[in-house]
């Protein structure tokens, strides 16, 4: 096993949760049923019917749903609907890396918020507005943070709520993971709390299969046709086939099961992870202990470089994702974010293991 | 028949080109072959097969092809990578309008050089480059150009190929129509003449479907990366399922055959198209005669403003682009775009009728 290399990178879903048969399926179903709509162009917010179920569900107008290809997508519409150059942003400090490349190319300014067991630090953002600072967007993952498992409280979520309100600046809250709950319970959304004021994003990557690219925005009146806009003049449209699937998908029932199978598949992953980290990392780390979602975040004791740990994992083959990614300007060289759900109980029993090899090691 | 409107807005395939059930055989076949790979993320370049395929079309290495969200998603990459704000970006005029989009929303600014009956003019664009104006970009669509129908004749292909290597600008080549050619022959692609300065885009949306959203870039080894990267940080990877239904689609030998059958659809209606023209606007209007693809490009003799002809269009059931958006700066009023391949030869003949009734009450 040890001349196996095994992979603490990849944030993705398992390939035993795939369900090609059943998605074969559907894509014959809706290539006879919606053959006209979904081989054509088609507006940019997306195909229609799962618009519509989409907007059932979060109780909103159609018009301020847009299904696009995936969420990163989205979010870079938003970041150039929304940011001017030199724009301040405020995101939590870890995020996700890709996110924050987002919002940076865009012109933002980034302002990383520390991340607590329960959310950003809620008072320094508060401190910053009081002080002047104006940030145009908050960019939050209050769901299983990726990349350190984090849920924001509730009592946090109403606050932040309320400053959005008063100080008028728009969150994005990108929830991919909320779904995916192991155990406890659900906290309300901050769409729920403010939806005037947020960008809830999601999508079925997590769910059903990232390869649909199908994630989508449920946004205010006030942005959503120039995100629409933004989006026919950046792609037309995204695939109304990949659309229709998930639609079928779910209209057949088969999503909600799909998710209860993908969490009973997840759970001993998590729970491995946890069990591992305790026997073998105690007293050398100190790490969350996720409800729900991809990942955990852990944070080294040793005072290291990334590029060294990194090295040195990969001495024993291991490969790591380079915790400074996910900082919004310097740090991170002590941070390792932990992906479960693609690996089996083993591999990551395996893989603890080496990396408690090399921490001791440092 | 005066009640229905008739849109020559629509640059879209005829539905009765699509083949859904074969689509449908192809989604089936891929997801059990490679289920893993399609329902998975993966390598930004998009699904390896195909890429293969192409490369192997175009007599290059698969590294230098990109398959993405269709071709304007490509664009605008493209124009991310490519254009510093205030960049010059020379461009035919008139040219296709969301392409003029993207590249001024990265910060180009367009010079349009007049687009005669063989292509843009060159000598314009030499006696530009000789006065020691510096373009990065000459965005060209040399097959059956949008909104225009002009090919861009060998004799200027090779001269702007020259100039490209001379100058050191990059050529955007963008070419979805090439392969629908109804009469007469090739001419060779700016691609063979200058495959390091040439970024060759096509699709398979005018040729399957525009909902699969396939298309694909072959770049030069100085810029592929780059653009691999841009496409990573924006949309992580298209959808390999999208990919692969093509991939399949090509690999049983469906494709030629099914160009073949769209060719003899289309043919027609471009016959009925010029044969409409002659009969109603000579003497009102100048238009080319295309040998291929979607659209004849007409400039009307009267002194009109766009948004009256639009208005007066209206009133008379006939939905017009606004010409406008094909010009880079000013211009446009007296220009019309006028697709023919998703009408019947019925409708064409019935909206040219009523666009002459129009044009003679200006």
């Amino acid at each position: 096993m040890t001349e196996t290399l095994i992979k603490f990178t990849r944030g993705v879903p398992s390939a035993e949760s795939f369900c090609p048969d059943q998605l074969a399926e559907c894509a014959s179903a809706v290539l006879t049923q919606y053959c006209d709509v979904v081989l054509q162009y088609g507006p940019s917010r997306g195909f229609a019917p799962l618009r519509t179920m989409l907007a059932e569900q979060y109780g909103v107008d159609p018009n301020r749903v847009i299904v696009g290809q995936g969420s990163l997508q989205l979010q870079d519409l938003c970041a150039r609907v929304l940011i001017r150059p030199g724009d301040t942003v405020h995101v939590e400090e870890p995020s996700y890396d890709r996110a924050l490349t987002v919002l940076r190319r865009a012109g933002g300014q980034l302002v990383g918020l520390p991340l607590d067991g329960d959310g950003p630090d809620v008072d320094e953002m508060e401190a910053r507005l009081k002080s002047g600072e104006r940030p145009v967007i908050l960019y939050v993952i209050p769901d299983f943070q990726n990349p350190s498992g984090a849920v924001l409280s509730a009592e946090k979520r109403q606050r932040i709520a309320d400053l959005a309100r008063e100080y008028e600046f728009w969150i994005i809250e990108d929830s991919p993971y909320r779904r995916l709950r192991y155990r406890g319970s659900d906290v309300p959304t901050l769409f729920e709390m403010a939806p005037d004021r947020v960008l809830h994003m999601s999508s079925y990557s997590k769910l059903i299969s990232p390869g649909l690219r199908v994630g989508y925005v449920i946004a205010p009146d006030a942005v959503v046709d120039k995100l629409a806009r933004m989006a026919e003049d950046t792609y037309i449209n995204a695939s109304y086939l990949n659309h229709a699937i998930v639609y079928e998908y779910e209209r057949r029932g088969w999503l909600t099961p799909h998710i209860e199978e993908i969490k009973a598949l997840y759970r001993p992953r998590l729970d491995a992870m946890l069990e591992a980290l305790d026997n073998s990392l105690t007293g050398l780390a100190t790490w969350r202990r996720p409800e729900g979602g991809f990942f955990v975040g852990m944070t080294l004791k040793a005072d290291v470089r990334a590029k060294d740990l990194l090295k040195r994992a990969e001495q024993a083959n291991l490969q790591l994702t380079d915790g400074r990614g996910f900082f919004a300007a310097s740090g991170g060289d002590r941070f390792v974010r932990l992906p479960f759900c693609a690996l089996t109980p083993q591999e990551i029993e395996e893989g603890v293991a080496r990396l408690a090899q090399v921490v001791r090691g440092l």
